[in-house]
């Protein structure tokens, strides 16, 4: 996978051959993005698979287990882990034999891989329609091609909308603490010579104030049956001043990041460490031992989301009474 | 003065004896906030004054209009900069020898530095009625004791409350590009033993929706007499949050920097070199190549602002009518 904490000043891509390794790449952000970590964890289950040296399909899906117990625990927010996860062990049950069972399981996973790319590519289709020629569009963080297996879910209908002729403008919030707007989103659209500006998070009032911004359009961690949006922190205040601005609100993301069990009031969003906010690429920005605050992840209620653009087709509003009908 | 760009790594104080030293000083942020960048400008006039060899004196405001000019040129937006300078002019025309009025514009920068202090004294006093004992204030930037010559006007409103017995929590956010939150604010409450907590800009939202803030208190660069409030970039959205959250939403203001004559249309907002965004302590973290926006400062309308705590008084709702009424 491409090292997402080194761009955009190194670009280098790492290869893990144990679930350790990709559960600390998941923690450390290594690779990030709720897409690209659901088809992450799934391949590190299918390396526990892999290096297995059970004799008994007992003893294969207890390695599986295991190896997924550690992946689980990585993360808590983005829905798309889980759903990796259990779909790689579903189909490891399917087997009859360790061997059949370890071929099935790297079978799906190459699957879910390719079918990434594809969802992504219907999703960016069903938004596309909802860009004009000559629209700024703001985003936050990154869900494009890295927070994917490919193409994007947010950037994928930037992408879908480019390819049908229509010019498109990006702006660009930084995303503290961890930067993956300026790092990551800037990155892949000035490499796919989409227009791109860069502002501070602290900027977006102000450029919506000015009228700069025609849609926002974010991806999501999770979708819950209720219709709340969890996504990078500063979406939700992205939200409210879109609807002060009169701006539509939508989120991307594939039916992989809908959770149809839980409330947004049982979903638990992760604090991250406070190094991330504390230093910046090694360099202090904060006097020492001041107490800080890093939740990851916020909580955008479904009255300020106009759609949701999903691979199986828009989700309306009202949202929560529409998401059963969409994604089924 | 203190070297408010070394800060929180550095503290060092810095020595300047000519009015270019000064107004690069500004434009570089070494000094900065409304009050004491007013303060400054009109030091950098009187060092104009002391090291003039006019010998008129025609010659010697020739000398003084002249660095006037230079230091007006430095940053557009905090009005308190031209109040400094042409109070300094002003004075200068009183001497009827070009000793006199040198001597009398050193009396006056010295006069103007004890009032900065007491005026801050006056407007804590007046805000801390506001706060109770127990509140948590989220601000923005740093409007404190390194803004002005000293105790500082939106966090001179917590010392106020302190120094009445009452427990006052801050919630910091970093404030980017710049950093004044993390590095300046976050520097002065925990050296004073106020108790502070940094957050992410991107989650103010987030802990507006979980009820931790009760009063949001924000510094000014200038309030218009339409009642808009010129300050740092990100407390429009700051306001605006404020306001869907039910929060009370403060700016606290000394006199020098209402703007009587101007409309908030009328306003130039300073846009800053994009290397502030580009890079932290040098190091790089956007791609190159890639536009920036970096504006400095936003404007948050009337209707959004409960209160302006002034050192006469406090100007009600509503904001244009009553500003004359207490500034006079």
């Amino acid at each position: 996978m491409i090292d997402q904490a080194a761009l955009p000043t190194t670009f280098r891509r790492v290869r893990y051959t144990t679930p350790e390794g990709v559960a600390a790449a998941i923690k450390t952000m290594v690779v990030r993005g709720a897409p690209a970590i659901g088809v992450a964890a799934a391949m590190g289950v299918a390396l526990a698979a892999v290096n297995s040296r059970a004799r008994t399909k007992g003893e294969f899906i207890k390695n599986l287990n295991s190896a997924a117990e550690l992946l689980r625990s990585t993360r808590p927010t983005a829905v798309n882990l889980f759903w990796g996860i259990d779909r790689v062990l579903s189909t490891a049950q399917e087997g009859s034999s360790v061997d059949e069972a370890r071929k099935r399981v790297v079978a799906e996973v190459k699957r879910m891989e390719d079918e990434d790319v594809e969802v992504n590519r219907s999703l960016g289709s069903v938004g596309a329609d909802l860009l004009e020629d000559g629209d700024t569009v703001l985003t936050q963080c990154n869900a494009g091609a890295l927070a994917t297996v490919g193409y994007g879910t947010a950037l994928g209908v930037v992408r879908a909308a480019k390819e049908r002729g229509k010019c498109i403008s990006v702006l660009v919030p930084e995303t503290r603490p961890a930067l993956q707007g300026s790092r990551l989103t800037a990155f892949e659209l000035s490499r796919d010579g989409i227009d791109c500006r860069i502002i501070p998070d602290t900027a977006v009032g102000f450029v919506m104030a000015q009228k700069k911004v025609d849609k926002v359009i974010v991806g999501a961690d999770r979708i819950t049956r209720d219709g709340f949006v969890f996504n990078k922190i500063g979406t939700y205040q992205v939200a409210v001043l879109a609807h002060r601005h009169g701006v539509p609100f939508y989120s991307a993301a594939p039916r992989s990041t809908f959770d149809l069990t839980h409330l947004h009031s049982e979903v638990t969003v992760e604090e991250r460490p406070f190094e991330e906010v504390v230093r910046i690429r090694g360099r202090r920005i904060a006097p020492k031992g001041v107490p800080v605050s890093n939740p990851a992840f916020d909580v955008t209620p479904p009255e300020l989301v106009g759609a949701i653009i999903t691979d199986r087709g828009l989700v309306l509003r009202p949202i929560a009474k529409n998401i059963p009908h969409v994604i089924s």
